[in-house]
Parts: structure tokens; C-alpha cells; sequence
């Protein structure tokens, strides 16, 4: 079904409320659900809302509780959520971030142990809009799915870097794993009852394997890091550096007894006038950068797409037309609905 | 043939002179190249020193002029040089970061238009003993030879992306491609008449190839990303981003006329004791990871290998026992001994 974002947006309020939120987390942690869900990044948009909601009931996201400020430089400031909800946590990270990069071309802040963030993607163009490179890390010391190239047992997870480059038009958005793909698409192809199309996972006995449910057996299988066989050191040595930032600088690491479902972020901003010959001789050269890529000659079948392009129109669209949920997703939305005594999603689908 | 390693930092160091290098500049070039083959790194060690030469002979390399400050904020600056010798630009954009790091938590500093640095990873073991974070990325917008995903024409080059991260014991440095691999690899698959192992190129047509000389045909194909033909999107994104902080922030990207063999560096030291709970913390932290990794059962006949720790392993026993120097590098190198003046390399191998 198609539901106008105004509605999703106040419908996930809504829901968020009624479960225990005051009314500015719930707002932030919806606003960035249908981001990502606007972005096309459904696996981390509304059909985590049910997930955020079990885990309100059960204390695994916070419903109350303060902002612990563990350092603060001016350009560089850390804080500590315990478990409040992690959009909103970002949200405000981000602001504050924004304010300082003002006075500060460089502003560097972690979070430790904020709730699920969502779509890193979705925090990206904000600060894109304002011509600022952004980089954005984020892991959750609580899972391990990736193991070290040569290795069985999991350490690290997917371990995604995300980031922005500001050009003359649209920005380049990237969001993108250090392994080949995330846990959630295997189980995609486990469900579907099919073959994953290399050998993307390496089985409970250090087989690389083709087969989903490798990742599902007991010990687990692991997911192979970027590069996959003859190059997963590479994609592994970038999740190092999201453990490094993400983790241990924020101080929330694989040194803690392994709880699920609380983070650790790594947030920077860069502004582009201070440095080289300043903003518009950056602008430029980004936006030479993106052209050049769009002017190379496809190959034959295939065309050129950057990072966030696709991302970007899928936003204008749903914006225009409305917000496409998944029947499954709204199925289980109806029933929290019905729970908590709201409206059901199906009612506010007027569009 | 193995040579003592001062002796051979010496008989670089005089080559460099001989060739009309100021002696502090010979002296840290000198120092790079040994550096990068103490790590293991052949192809950026003194197998470039008669490319350097050759470049001091015809001007490609500088051998006077004065780093310009584009900007300078105190946490962060931007230099250019002039083409001036690269190990020696990057040797004082590293000093002054270390200076500047010890009153500000972040130093982010770009360089624009400097020669060639060599190996990344000859330069992170220092920051690395300080305890710091190092983040080094480095390219040529000389240079193309990687296309966009599902293009023909290259835009980016291999773009690595280089750090190092302090732990209670030896430091991880990563020194990694945003490519499959190098051009370098390829070239030798080609001259030893080999098949790649792989689809690791795509050829002048569009199709990916594991011949490795459709790198040198004419149009040249490309290297493909790191991900290779399924999930070179993700190994491209990354590359993106050496473009925009080493090339575009520099002030030194392909908005220019292409000419070879200059560079633009990003560089960014981070302090971890002014992050989360500080700097035992952070390093506890960064242990317990490599652990971890350790503690991961290898797969059958796999081992374990984390980044740096064979470049590290490899410099002590080249400390130890001479640094080893391939036959074809040392005949090209006697040859501009003769050249210039110098005595052999040869005889200096008395070790």
C-alpha cells in the first residue's frame, strides 16, 4: 500500500507514544524511519518499527533517561545515551555537531550505547545540504556475524561507513557495508529457498559457501567481509576502522559482555571552506568528479549509478506519490496498532 | 642481495643528492622508500627511486620551492608544495600534526600538489606509538584507471585508504586499495604471461576479463573496484571518498588538466584519550578486538593475519638481518650510481 509520509509519520508517532515515548523521541525516531523507508532503505524503515516497539516493552530502548556528556573539546564532544532511542540520540548528535562545525571547520563527536540508529543513509542530507562532508560510522558491539578473513568464528559485524560530498547539484549519499552484503539479505535468500549467487558466507567449518542457511546453523556461519575470498582482508581492514572509531573511541567496544541492541557511532563533519582553495573550488572539483564518472561509457546492459542517486529520486517520488509499505509491515503495524489502541495504518491511507 | 639498512638509507640518500636534492629532502625520501621495503612494500620502496631520479631529471619532481599554506585554522591546514619531493612534504605534514595534537584532539591537514609519498603505511608507525589514531589517504588525479561500476572509461585510481590503530601491543596499519588491486599486480601477471585468478579487470568493451592485458591495450581497460563485478558499488563509494578528502579538499582534483606524478594527501590525527572514557579505555578496547580476531579458530589450512602485522614482523627481521633488494633493482639503481658518481650499491653490501 501507498500511505502519504505526513500520515506514516504521525501514525509511527503515534504508535511510539502509546508505547511509552515522549512525544520528541517519538517523532525523531519516526521522522528517520521514514527517511530510510523514503530512501529505499526498507529493511531498516517502518518494518523496524515493531522491533523498536517489543524492545520498548522490554527495556532494551530506554524510555527515559539523560544525555551523559563522557568529554567535551568544543570540536570534539562524546556522550553516552544508555539506550535511549538512537534516532533521536543522532538527531541531536547531528545538531550539536552542526552548531560547532559553525565555529570549528572540523567537529568530531561519538556516541556510546544509543538504541538502533536505523539507515545511516538518512542522516546524510542534512548536513549535505549544507556543503559539509559528513562520515558517519556505526556498529553494535552486542553482534558478531563477520569473521576475520581466514577465521570461523564471527567478530566484527557488517560494519557500515557511511558518508556525504556536497557538489554543485545533488550530493553524493554512500552507505555502504565492509562486508559483501548484511545478515538481513541472507536471510532474504534463506527464506526464498535460494542459493546466494557466489560464495558470499563461510560455513560453521571455514567452507566458503554459497548456502543462506549457513548463516542460520548452530555454530552460526559467518558473512564473508568485502573482497570475499581473494580480497576480504581489504573489506575486513575498513571494519577494523569502524570498531576503532565507532567502538573504541566512543567507548563502547567488544571489551563489554555482549548485550544486543545498542550501538556505537563515530559522527564528522568537515566544512569545505577551510581548507584548499575553499568551498567553491571544493564544489567544483566534486562536481568535475561526478561528471566524469557520468561521462564514462556505460557497458554494454549496464548504466551508470553514484551513491545516494537512486536513493535521492526514490525520496522525490514516495514524497509525490506517497510512501509504499509492505503489505507484511503493515500486517504487523495493525496489530501493534490495535494493541496500543491507535488507528490502524490502513485508515490513514486516504492518498 | 641484502643490504644493511643504513647503508642503504646512505647510498639513497647520495643518489638523491647527486641528482640535485637538498640534503634534508634526499634524507627523507631516502627514509620513505626504505621504510616502505623494511614493510614489505617492494613496489613503493627503492624500486621507485630510479622513477625519482628520472623525475628530478626532468622536472617532474621539484627540487626547490617552499610549501605554500593555503589555510590554516590551528586544528587544521592545508599545504601545497609544488611538486616538491613527497616523502619529505608528507615527513612535515606529519611532524606538524604531531605538534598540533598535543593541543587539539583532531589535526586535520591536506596537502596539494606534492610528488609522489610512497608506501601509506611508512607513514603511521610513528603516530601509531604516540597512541594516536591516523587516518592517510592519498591519490593521483594523474591518474585513471578504474572505471565507475558498469562503466568503460576510468575516472579514479586504486585510492587507498591508509590507518593506523594503537593497542596495549603492536599497532594495526592498514594500508589498503579501494581497488581490486594495483596496477602494479596486474603488470607482473601480464609479464609473467599469466591469467589473472580472477574477473579482476574489465576490458576496453565493458566485459569483465581475467586477462591481464586488457590493462594495456588501447583504449587500456580498467580495474575493477574492491567487490569486483557483484559488489564493486561498495569498493567505488570508498574510492569516492579519497577523491573528496584527498583530492577535492586539498585543493587538487581532476578538475584539472591531467598530468602524472603529483599527488593530494588528507591526513588526520585523533587523540584518543580526549574521546569516550579516555585513552586506557580506548586501548583495552582496541586489545580486546584484536583478540578476539586471534582467538578465532582458522579455517582448515587458513591462518590469521591481522593489518601490519607481517609489514611489522617483516622490519624486524630486515632490521636484524639487511634489507633484502631484488637483483633488477640493484643493477637500475648501480646503473645511475655510475650515472651520477655514487659508489654501487654493491659495495656497500658488505653485511
Amino acid at each position: 500500500m501507498k500511505i502519504a509520509v505526513d500520515a506514516a509519520q504521525t501514525a509511527a508517532t503515534e504508535l511510539l507514544q502509546a508505547a511509552g515515548l515522549e512525544a520528541e523521541m517519538a517523532q525523531a525516531t519516526a521522522r528517520r524511519l521514514v527517511e530510510g523507508d523514503l530512501l529505499g532503505h526498507n529493511s531498516h524503515g517502518l518494518r523496524m518499527l515493531p522491533v523498536y516497539l517489543e524492545r520498548l516493552g522490554d527495556g532494551r530502548i530506554a524510555r527515559e533517561g539523560r544525555i551523559e556528556v563522557l568529554a567535551d573539546h568544543g570540536a570534539s564532544f562524546s556522550w553516552s545515551t544508555n539506550r535511549l532511542p538512537g534516532a533521536w540520540a543522532m538527531e541531536r548528535l547531528l545538531e550539536e555537531a552542526m552548531q560547532r562545525v559553525k565555529s570549528h571547520p572540523v567537529v568530531t563527536a561519538t556516541l556510546a550505547n544509543c538504541s538502533h540508529v536505523g539507515a545511516l543513509q538518512a542522516y546524510l542530507e542534512a548536513p549535505a545540504r549544507r556543503g559539509l562532508l559528513a562520515t558517519l560510522m556505526v556498529t553494535d558491539p552486542g553482534v558478531a556475524s563477520v569473521a576475520p578473513p581466514g577465521g570461523i568464528d564471527p567478530v566484527t559485524t557488517s560494519n557500515p561507513i557511511a558518508a556525504c560530498i556536497p557538489t554543485e547539484g545533488e550530493p553524493l549519499l554512500i552507505d555502504t557495508s565492509t562486508s559483501l552484503v548484511s545478515n538481513g539479505a541472507i536471510a532474504n535468500h534463506a527464506a526464498a529457498g535460494r542459493k546466494l549467487p557466489g560464495n558470499w558466507v563461510v560455513d560453521n567449518q571455514g567452507q566458503p559457501s554459497d548456502d543462506p542457511q549457513a548463516l542460520s546453523a548452530k555454530p552460526p556461519g559467518t558473512i564473508m567481509p568485502l573482497g570475499g575470498e581473494d580480497f576480504g582482508y581489504k573489506g575486513f581492514a575498513f571494519g577494523l576502522l569502524v570498531e576503532a572509531y565507532a567502538l573504541a573511541l566512543a567507548g563502547y567496544g567488544r571489551e563489554l559482555p555482549r548485550q544486543r541492541g545498542a550501538q556505537g557511532v563515530f559522527l564528522q563533519l568537515i566544512e569545505p571552506n577551510a581548507f584548499g582553495h575553499g568551498k567553491q573550488a571544493f564544489l567544483a572539483s566534486t562536481s568535475a568528479l561526478v561528471g566524469q564518472c557520468h561521462a564514462s561509457r556505460p557497458a554494454p546492459g549496464a548504466s551508470i549509478r553514484l551513491p545516494g542517486e537512486r536513493a535521492l529520486a526514490r525520496k522525490a517520488s514516495q514524497l509525490r506519490d506517497g510512501l509504499d509499505i509492505a503489505d507484511d509491515v503493515r500486517t504487523q503495524l495493525d496489530a501493534w496498532a490495535q494493541r496500543l489502541g491507535c488507528p490502524a495504518f490502513a485508515h490513514r491511507a486516504d492518498h
